[in-house]
């Protein structure tokens, strides 16, 4: 899976994630109103809404980019109804030919991390039948509780060709107050790039490996760092637009191969339309906005790498 | 809802929580059978079985402890039939006057743990109109991305009266990876067990923060320190029985008020009936065997608490 989202990298020539992470305040009142038509103001009817408008995204972006980053809890928080969104939403960026990255952040005790990389990756055994759960190609996953969290995820990737981020420097604001600590003068998350490193070297794909890292745009010093400590591994990278990360933050997340980053863009392109410079496309039209910041941003990302 | 635990541990005499996390291993050939014959060997036939499985743990054991913990991953493995298993049993749990804690260990930047914390404790508003999503009584949380990532939380439970327990450190054998790092001398978990510490202080109830921690059975000599550490927080203690923690280990997690800690047991409870110590009654009376072993967990951790 890491070698097809390279190859659709290169095809798009896009190192961009569109982040699916919907909120209700995003979504144009039409599609709210339509839906709370059929359903009510119920979970019913805001999944109903999420949903549509996830569809009309993805139908305005899917042949500009390689892969979608939908954001779990934005579903979860919806409940059951939610959750079948969250499914709908998958499975539909497949049959579009996406990569769909699942921005779970899961990690637990072995046995339960299976379960979680079961359910999300790979197939579940149920009597003599297997089943996909939620199936996407790629979760983020969380390195708390050490090696035995994170190994159950790389062994269905083994299995099922597909791939993990493992958060390694967070784009939030307060990330630092663990993953900053030093450690024999290192910082955690140095520590943790290199156990990243080293879980993907048995990992590799053609060129880079299928266990990746999360390190966010906002912090760009970090990455310069983090891209040498870990050269095989492709990161993503959150934070862009809206969290405050720009083009010219983003070169030190490349190698010079011009590969080896893909940058998540979750408010930014979604809500476009409630953006100034987007606004003349107005609610009606909130799919096309989406496009035009899409190729923006491709272009804000190809300027400050042929710049560098 | 920290006080309603406390006065569920005192009543039933039974610092214990019932890991309710099913696996289909554990789950007695007549009730598979029932259910695949109704649904066939499918993620909703597993969903069945789960949830016939646990009702009968719970029907046999709930006028014995406080509280239940379903860990979502061993629903979340089965999609959204799972998922829906999940819903059904914190609804029977809470009716049968149960406190549940959801083992989610979510944690994610400030707007999307916001969105967890809405979907498992609080409830999302859509419209006019607020719904509850899963509505467990605490929730688990991990801390790698630091205070914006758990202060969400924090905020859901005063406005709904309800609780969550931070992972400091973990069960399970390669916890230590990042938990036992050296920070100026000293360990990761303690300087996250001060954090729960301190933003426990803000959030207290009568004589216990509804700010938890997560200190595994496993790690007795970490329970005694994080234990000072931590003095009004109530410590959630996974690992006894099937991982290895005995009720000799646990005194320590405990204060001299014999409260202040409440111990998780899961496979040692529910697939009781699979050891040999309660194979007499076999799969057929699977919830006898549970609620034997409960009883014999209480008497295990009372004897322990009054030796020491």
């Amino acid at each position: 899976m890491i070698n097809q989202l390279i190859t659709k990298i290169k095809k798009t020539g896009a190192p961009i994630v569109v982040g699916l992470d919907p909120m209700l305040k995003y979504i144009p009142e039409q599609i709210q109103k339509a839906a709370y038509a059929e359903y009510g103001e119920t979970l019913e009817g805001a999944a109903e809404a999420i949903w549509q408008y996830n569809k009309g995204i993805v139908d305005a972006v899917w042949d500009l980019i390689p892969a979608v980053k939908p954001q779990v809890a934005m579903y979860e928080q919806f409940g059951i109804p939610g959750m079948i969104a969250f499914q709908k939403t998958v499975n539909y960026c497949k049959e579009k030919g996406l990569v769909v990255i699942g921005d779970i952040k899961r990690g637990d005790i072995g046995s339960t991390s299976e379960a979680y990389a079961v359910g999300h990756l790979g197939k579940v055994q149920v009597g003599s039948k297997s089943w996909y759960g939620f199936n996407e190609d790629f979760v983020t996953v969380n390195p708390y509780l050490g090696s035995d969290g994170v190994k159950p995820f790389i062994k269905v990737c083994q299995e099922e060709k597909k791939g993990i981020f493992v958060l390694v420097k967070t784009s939030n604001p307060s990330s630092g107050e663990l993953q900053d600590k030093l450690v024999d003068g290192r910082p955690v998350y140095e520590l943790v790039g290199e156990q990243v490193a080293a879980w993907g070297a048995e990992c590799m794909g053609d060129s880079y490996s299928y266990v990746g890292a999360v390190v966010g745009a906002t912090y760009p010093e970090q990455g310069r760092i983090l891209r040498k400590v870990m050269p095989r591994t492709f990161i993503l990278v959150p934070g862009y637009g809206a969290q405050g990360g720009k083009g010219a933050d983003l070169v030190h997340f490349f190698n010079e191969d011009g590969l080896g980053a893909i940058i998540n863009s979750s408010r930014g392109i979604i809500a476009a339309y409630q953006q100034e410079k987007y606004a003349q496309y107005g609610a009606a039209n909130y799919a096309d906005a989406s496009r035009a910041a899409v190729i923006d941003m491709r272009e804000d990302i190809a300027q400050a790498l042929a710049a560098r």
